[in-house]
């Protein structure tokens, strides 16, 4: 927008805009006119609740979640089991993991994958922090929940080699069909997984 | 997210992201977590900005554009054309001319367009103020630039007749095939229109 009759206010706020997940320029500045037309119902309250979030809201020293308290309110739960850690590449994995209401345990954030293509090393991640916590007498399962993707199964492989010291059982998510999931829809590689995995009916 | 272990500071951040165009519940989720991530590179400096950005801008009383002056930038140039006035329907609208180059009049922003269905009447939209600027003696052509929707067209429509007793000449952007655009992509209308206005090569 340089260069046009916008004013420095506007052309800030598109261009900080443009830099979150999902917005491209266009979005950016639709995003922009929005909260300008809606300063007191949009735009302040977000001004506020960014402002709140920067100042109360650190990351977990001990599972890598992001909350106000720190240790965050998983690790602190006292109704949470504290024998299953359930290991997740991203804290948006968690959120999914907790929506989904499946696991009752305590996470561990490993902050990505092992890469090769993007240079991340298992030193990038909190990989060491694991090993420690699995190393605790308490734990007895680890759970590998990363994603099915060449990275996330790498990286399963390797936190499975370096748990083999600790005296826990390392088990990964199932594979198969989405519930509702239409077979026509779903890559050989997932269809191959579920004939393997099928179960009595 | 409720009922969730996720604390109301990122609770309420995450609501009101999702509240932005072009964000859904997952993509606000995301951008939540990179601004998490980024306190001091993005969500703060976000913050700040969305607050000045409430305080400073306002909406020109003659045109309806947002700026940090009132009238407007574009209003108050001296070296603007003032014979000329193009109607948009939106901010976008005279963002987008403004970065094609292709004005350098004064707009007039309608705000919307006439629409039976969502019940939008030429009293909800800056019509009247138009007639009174189209009216001035300085002002010798309006140029609609409504999109070439059927709303948009309407309108367009609505307006020509009531400049009917203002002294001014009335056109329109022209139709046609897009720069670049392949008449493969085309919908029939288009073509059509292309076609009519077809000029002599
Ligand atoms: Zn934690
Ligand atoms: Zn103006």
């Amino acid at each position: 927008m340089s260069g046009l009759n916008v004013s420095p206010e506007i052309e800030r706020l598109i261009a900080l805009l443009a830099k979150l997940p999902g917005l491209g320029p266009r979005s950016a500045r639709r995003a922009a006119l929005d909260l300008l037309k809606k300063p007191n119902a949009l735009m302040r309250p977000l001004a506020l609740a960014l402002g709140e979030a920067a100042d109360r809201i650190s990351t977990c020293q001990i599972c890598g979640n992001v909350d106000a308290q720190n240790p965050c309110h998983i690790c602190t739960a006292p109704g949470r089991d504290i024998t299953t850690l359930c290991v997740v590449q991203d804290v948006a994995d968690l959120w999914a993991m907790e929506r989904a209401g499946a696991f009752r345990g305590r996470y561990h954030i490993l902050g990505g994958t092992l890469s090769a293509l993007d240079g991340i090393r298992p030193e990038d991640l909190n990989i060491a922090s694991l090993i420690d916590r699995a190393s605790h007498e308490d734990v007895k399962e680890v759970i590998l929940a990363m994603n099915a993707t060449v990275d996330g199964q790498t990286t399963a492989h390797y936190i499975t080699d370096h748990l083999a010291k600790a005296n826990v059982q390392v088990s990964r998510l199932a594979h198969g069909v989405p519930v509702g999931g239409e077979l026509d829809y779903l890559d050989d590689g997932t269809i191959s997984a579920a004939m393997k995995s099928r179960r009595p009916f």
